[in-house]
């Protein structure tokens, strides 16, 4: 594979080029209007993957929009590597931000992309990155490097739900079938500071309800007489936390996994400026669990914070009234193996245990969703850390994300597959807002270390 | 004195029919459409002074509505009381939910006033009551059972905040030098077991804003590792009370006058049925600080209370944002001798105190108003107490109300002189509602009760 720098090299104006061309239709999926543009892109998708060697290429209908699925199967007894990825996009408003047209890509250099970067909706988020497997994928079957069967799976509604996505792999658990899931649809820290997302929180989500006496009282009569349900209900959000920032519910950490010392000294490794951290906020100082670092508290650790908080009078000036209710949303992020049904009830359990008399409470339960994790000792990571190494000369620093990818859950749910997370975009490119862009460095080097990793795992799982 | 009932006997008629014609005008303050009318209301109750049998009665300018002040001076030698009322109402809207018009008053019997009652506006509150006052006075000018030395201050501006008052006093003091201030502008339990109030609580109130973050943020991203302005704002606020329901403010109790167990006893005998209160807020049970009777938490004790609180997402559904923001208004009621200026910056100084690093606190007071009470050892409240038990032959209960009435903390500040609050209203006579109405026993009781209060405090005074 010492041929991999060459080949990109003569090939990357046409890879830059056929990228563009993708870009310039805008599927967006959240948009009636662009029905057709997203419908036009599944059919490209299905032309690229075709044109980069997949022996089988449907476009699958689904009750959204359709998933194209692509297929090499070189040799059954071989490991298969699914990718996945999406092809629709963002809305791209408010356009009058854009610099250029969201659905014009123009190459421009920017201080963190000293080689240019394609500035287009989607240029990340995800056909960028998506478009690197297609193309990782031309090298390896064109040069006679691809060392296992492939299978790609890129949806048109991830920027809507994923709804469909979740139809399709309940009902094709065969077709899907493999052995490990490979999705570039991340970040990493740096162009120099390689990383690979280890894993990302579950969620549990309410919203409670006090209820206290049957009417707004007058507090200069009742105040100190009754239960105001303001004042509990503070005092029983208060309590959900101990004096070390540990969470309080019974059971809360029952099924917490504690990572191994030699993961978290690994995930250590990632640059953490507190200066910049607390300027970037504004703040004094971080808060949060003792005994855990600000990285590890919004990562590898559950957390219970309220999301909003009503009740009273909330207007000008001055009202001396004991509200009947007091209102909350409160959200807990799980990590693995924390059940969020499991946790929803033990909240409810204990929420409603830990009410006064002469108060009532009302739980109602919102989304949730579980956490995902890639262990650092599975061959999948480990076939991802040789790869990144050998194309960025350094180790990948694992990286656990606060927020939620729901599909990876899924996928571990119904496939039973881990998923590694190859994400080659930075926290600077803008998806989702105005100016979405993608480093071309970002682009070739993800087409370079992608056969790496093919070739990896494949040793790895043979050996 | 043993003619006071046959006086009242033989002018009940005229009485009535002269409140009625005092009612009839539509004296509301807050409206300017009835400026002319509240200031008929005050040449009325000029003309009635005069006929009372004050010696000098003037309308006073004020920067508002005038004072009509009244005066029969028997002897510079003698004790001076002053009579405190107000001639405005207050608006009589929604009219449509009256049953008679608010300005036509008519007597009809209700189960509580079987010898009937008179509708209209400002029946009780407070021209009824102010009334009562001014018909005693004719009793005791034209019976020659007048006592002492009396003023009368009747302003026109309660109902909109007494400013004008405010001003008055500041103004004349020596013209207002008195011994005792005498008002009817309460209630009482119920019309067989009589009560003054001796105590009103006083109040400080704040509005707090918790900053965190300078922006919202994603909960996923910084959850558990930033202080969240909400989950602080709850701890903040729920540390403000220990586990007996005691402030934990440092220093708040300080100037506590702590009532002595007689006055405790004395107000233990106040009917509570637990069971009825309960029903009518529909809660399980009371709450409040360790120690302390339900009604002695609602008036004797200092309390603080969340009147509103908000911050974050209060949309539908979830939301899984940290809000930069958190705010709340938060009300101390105050008891002897707190002070409302010094509770606010006790409460400025130490919730500064409590906010962890990460967070910003702000602290803006709004208004207050210091406690006042009238001791039950005192000649004035003694004397109170023996004019009930003559007129209802049992000694009336002493009573601390929860609520305020600035203008006796005003006039304790600018007179030095306390209050005696002998009100004849019920709680059922719908004050500031519509069907406003004064029983005629409240009515020709309260005329029969003052010339006692009069001659008992006259003798309590030479003794």
């Amino acid at each position: 594979m010492s041929d991999i720098k060459k080949y990109i090299e003569a090939n990357k104006d046409r890879f830059i080029n056929e990228l563009i061309e993708l870009l310039k239709i805008p599927s967006v999926s959240a948009d009636p209007a662009y029905t057709q543009d997203v419908l036009n892109t599944a059919d490209v998708v299905k032309d690229r993957l075709e044109k980069a060697g997949c022996d089988l290429v449907e476009i699958c209908d689904t009750p959204g929009y359709p998933i194209v699925y692509g297929e090499k199967i070189i040799d059954e007894k071989l490991p298969t590597i699914l990718v996945y990825g999406h092809y629709d996009v963002q809305p791209a408003d408010p356009l009058e931000l854009w610099d250029s047209p969201a659905f014009e890509p123009v190459i421009k250099k920017t201080e963190l992309h000293p080689e240019g970067a394609i500035f287009a909706r989607g240029a990340c988020d995800d056909k960028g990155q998506m478009y690197m497997h297609v193309k990782a994928m031309e090298y390896m079957t064109t040069t006679g490097n691809l060392p296992c069967n492939v299978k790609f799976m890129i949806e048109g509604e991830e920027e809507v739900g994923s709804e469909s996505l979740g139809w399709f792999v309940k009902n094709h658990h065969e077709k899907l079938a493999n052995d490990i899931i490979l999705i570039s649809d991340t970040g990493m820290i740096a162009n120099d500071i390689p990383s690979v997302t280890t894993g990302l929180r579950g969620l549990s989500y309410v919203e409670v309800e006090i209820t206290g006496p049957n009417r707004d009282l007058h507090s200069g009569l009742y105040g100190g007489a009754v239960a105001n349900p303001i004042n509990i209900l503070t005092k029983m959000i208060a309590s959900l936390h101990d004096e070390n920032n540990k969470i309080t519910i019974p059971g809360f950490y029952d099924k917490v996994i504690e990572l191994s010392d030699e993961e978290r000294s690994e995930m250590a490794k990632a640059p953490f400026k507190k200066e910049g951290y607390l300027k970037a906020l504004d703040i004094e100082d971080v808060y949060g669990e003792t005994g855990y670092s600000t990285m590890e508290r919004g990562s590898i650790r559950p957390t219970l914070d309220v999301n909003g908080i009503w009740g009273g009078y909330t207007g000008e000036g001055a009202k001396t009234v004991i509200a009947s209710q007091a209102f909350a949303k409160i959200s807990m992020r799980l990590v693995p193996d924390q059940d969020p049904k499991e946790i929803t009830q033990l909240f409810y359990d204990h929420f409603i245990s830990i009410a006064p008399l002469g108060t009532r409470v009302k739980v109602t339960p919102h989304h949730g969703g579980e956490a995902a994790v890639t262990p650092i000792d599975s061959i999948g990571y480990k076939a991802a850390s040789m790869a990144y190494e050998k194309t960025f000369g350094k180790k990948p620093i694992p990286v656990r994300s606060g927020g939620s990818i729901p599909i990876v859950a899924m996928f571990e749910k119904e496939l039973g597959l881990k998923t590694i997370l190859m994400g080659f975009g930075l926290d600077s490119d803008a998806i989702h807002s105005p100016n979405e862009h993608y480093g071309l460095f970002n682009f070739y080097k993800g087409i370079e270390t992608i056969p790496y990793f093919f070739s990896y795992y494949s040793k790895l799982v043979k050996s």
